[in-house]
């Protein structure tokens, strides 16, 4: 038996070009001798779809696609995520995270998930019902168990045990031969590996082979990495698909390796890898062809241009600099060498003139008070309505360039720096976004080594140094990971050897700052817990812990 | 028998201040004779206490509150809604949304939840375990049944039949002569009708008083309006408590009226007090004292600086108005006359002088483009950055104006008008806005009138009207109704006489706005569907229907 697997990448609602994607893959997988095709988790749909479905007529529009799809299908079977009703007077959610198995012109079986995370950046009981059993599908002398995503995520890969149900072990109990997985499983560091020892758990517990077929492409703050897998009967990888790229394979599922077929990439190569794919599906599935940016000779904005240009092309990638009084001239030098290294655009335009304009304008009514913060976020958010100027006038999406650590303690200006349609690199600490410029540069100077290795400067106000305002970055990072992504209190970090004072300080920036981020742009999600969806702070509260 | 109903306003993760809060209504209640003292869902915690939970000492520290306040409690006992753990080996959710029945220093009994909403704003099953069963309470001689908020939601006021338990039937057949409700039930336009009709409804079928006892306050988007309720066992409201503000009431529940007692406020008059509650609750909680907005001599400023006077006080109100070269000199009067009016501050700067700085500054780069939109948005942003530098310098939180007609169709400017760190009528569709101004104005002028009847402009351009870009309001709010709070597709709005090419458009311009929107502050929601946490759109989606 031959097994396709079409690793795809959906569009949101656009059930139109999701079933030429779809057929496709499924034609391609035929030619490479496919007896049986297998696509992503809601793959007719895009994931996530959210309250899209509530929309009146998007699951009838969901379910004519899925029979326009089915007619196309002859005698090799197509497996294919939709949405479907439930049933409208039966107690429940109105809708069901489906799979239909099409054959023969017709759908012959229907699977609901069983398993619906409503965890983290997941709320599938805000839409779907479960479904109440697995059973095996026979099919050409084999019994087949199909799942999706999280039906198979077995409650030691999960923070507790969340579910009462083991689909899994039900198909198991049934007799299978085969387990097939679809899902939409989103990506952050260290994801990849961790489905790599899950899935080959579940088949060496099971002793089938596992056929594992993800998502690929990013819709929002989500980037979805494929990486679909294949085991064999004894757990073993014997296939793994390529990441962030969409593609179509065939294999023997009850072929057996010795070795697992190898991962193959660094954390600084995949982090890159989702960030570039993450940025281009968002401008191009919003339908922009450019983008322009505001290079300040930092390193934010240097890795953020750099991604942009891998992902769009260097003819669609426009830098600004707008030096003020206060800006070094190196900084404008190094912008203009990461233009030349990236063969981007970039234009300069000071801003001291308009700067010195807009405090007049305010002169009367601050008339004695002295300068303060209030001018340095002044500048940030002139910045920011010059790079949205060039964004209205030449129909630019504008990217922002802020990193996460910034962003956890407040150290940005909204309106300002954090202008955006798209925050590229809000979910890497500045530690990571120091280890994947030395990453790209690897081989030769991309970003320039003097962006590097001069210390971070907002350069707002003369001499400014990040440091004159936050830890040491090593020393935030850590705080930070354990606070937001561990979500540990002040005591039990200052337990682990942190400066108790700094802590505090983390502490309450973090929590002063949630109304900044509530207006941040959407973010790319690349760490077990981002600002963003994943993570649903109210403002106002007065918790300390 | 005598209850005592505290209908607080509890702060979120403040346990110290929500355990005074708590102290205080239960004193209150007991000088006025009461038997047993009622609060409101999770009115130790502040309701939604959202991802807080998740923090690793937050439920601890919730426990320590609630056995602190059991210790203060003697013979009359006390009903207060806290948040447990669930049993940390056992499948599902890691807490309980409960409530304890304090009494004689101890928790006599917990209660669990049992219908735990996961639709609109809710997010319960993200959180919380249900209880498995409903037991009534023996107290006094009496059977009590205990339920929290969703509970006795019954399927004919939600959406669909979502739950396959009936807490109220189960405690029924089990036998109680009195039903208890704990909620935080959030404000919209027609919930304190609904909730009438739905507890007279309960009381009827199940032959027993109710007492239900709601939140007041409000909690980031979320209004809570009091207007708890008592019904006799005929079904009639013998109580009800005052909405938007904190009130403690004892009652006897085996009273019985022939006639409910009324509910006693008009639409427009329950939009304004929930919309100063929600500004008073955001700014105070935040910890401001006092807020800033533009006044540009329109409705929308008018109403925002009307609603923060009567929120914070008239001292603690900044207006600022900022002509162009396109302002009529009747919006800067306008404003004035508003401000005196109403007792505030009004500053007025000229933003000529910046803007052409501006405009010079980005000359090089726009040489031989024509002006277009970019400078009408220039102009927005212009006065969204003196606004926040006014807000920075003096410490005001700022409000930002627009309305939610204007919101839908992205008739704002982002990081322009759309600056502030609470949107406090961006619920409000413009019909609406009107539709409260004339009712604020009904004894005497306080919004302007020429403010009110003269054509709506953003006055961006020489001679703009609203509706040179937009329908009439009459017509864009009709349409906005069935699309957004309704989720009708084009084509069923069509169908009931709207016509075709407009409907198009608005759908278009709906969907096309949904990443400004992802970047809007705060809301107060007062309609059945807000844009905020309640609707969760995608931003990159192609669907159209």
């Amino acid at each position: 038996m031959q097994i396709g697997i079409a690793q795809i990448n959906s569009v949101i609602g656009d059930f139109p070009s999701n079933v030429k994607r779809i057929l496709a893959a499924y034609r391609e997988c035929l030619d490479a001798g496919a007896d049986l095709v297998v696509t992503p988790e809601l793959s007719l749909v895009g994931y996530p779809p959210r309250d899209l479905v509530f929309k009146s007529q998007f699951v009838s529009k969901c379910l004519q696609a899925l029979d326009y799809l089915a007619g196309e299908i002859r005698e090799v079977p197509l497996l294919v995520g939709y949405v479907d009703h439930h049933h409208p007077s039966h107690p429940g959610k109105p809708f069901r995270n489906a799979v239909a198995w099409l054959e023969q012109g017709n759908i012959q079986h229907r699977i609901w998930k069983t398993l619906l995370p409503t965890y983290d950046v997941f709320d599938e009981r805000r839409y779907f019902e479960p479904g109440d059993s697995s059973v095996p599908i026979s099919w050409n002398g084999h019994r087949i168990g199909v799942t999706i995503c999280e039906d198979i995520w077995t409650e030691d890969y999960l923070q507790r045990p969340f579910y009462d149900r083991d689909p899994v072990e039900e198909l198991t109990a049934k007799g299978i031969d085969l387990l097939l997985n679809l899902s939409a499983s989103p990506f952050h560091l260290g994801k990849p590996l961790l489905r790599r020892a899950m899935i080959g758990g579940i088949g060496r517990k099971a002793k089938v082979p596992v056929i594992y077929c993800n998502s690929v492409g990013a819709n929002d703050q989500l980037v979805f990495d494929g990486h679909s897998l294949v085991t064999g009967s004894n757990g073993r990888i014997t296939t793994q698909l390529p990441g962030f790229v969409e593609s179509c394979s065939v294999i023997d599922p009850f072929r057996v390796v010795e070795n697992d077929a190898p991962l193959g990439s660094c954390d600084a190569e995949q982090l890159y890898h989702a960030l570039v794919l993450g940025v281009r599906d968002y401008v191009t599935k919003c339908g922009f062809s450019s983008v322009c940016l505001g290079l300040s000779g930092g390193i934010d904005s240097a890795l953020t241009a750099t991604i942009a240009a891998a992902a769009l092309g260097p003819a669609n990638v426009c830098g600004l600099t707008m030096p003020s009084p206060y800006s070094s001239r190196g900084s404008v030098d190094d912008s203009f060498a990461l233009a030349e290294n990236l063969g981007i655009r970039c234009d300069e335009v000071p801003i001291r003139n308009a700067f010195e304009a807009i405090k007049a304008t305010l002169q009367p009514v601050f008339e004695g008070k002295p300068e303060d913060v209030t001018e340095e976020n002044m500048q940030a958010r002139l910045r920011g309505l010059i790079l949205m100027a060039l964004s209205n006038k030449e129909n630019h999406l504008l990217l922002t360039t802020g990193n996460k650590s910034e962003l956890a303690v407040g150290y940005c200006t909204i309106y300002g720096d954090m202008c955006g349609g798209l925050a590229v690199i809000s979910d890497l600490p500045k530690v990571r976004v120091y280890e994947i410029s030395r990453w790209i540069n690897r081989e030769r100077e991309i970003i320039p080594w003097n962006t590097i290795n001069k210390p971070p400067s907002a350069e707002l106000r003369p001499d400014q140094k990040d440091q004159d305002t936050l830890p040491p970055y090593e020393i935030l990072d850590g705080i930070l990971e354990l606070y937001v992504e561990n979500q540990l209190a002040a005591d039990e970090i200052i337990s682990r050897g942190f400066d108790e004072s700094t802590v505090r300080w983390v502490q309450r920036r973090v929590d002063l700052n949630e109304w900044k981020r509530h207006q941040a742009a959407p973010g790319l999600r690349v760490t077990s817990k981002a600002f963003g969806i994943g993570r649903r702070m109210p403002i106002v509260q007065r918790f300390v812990g």
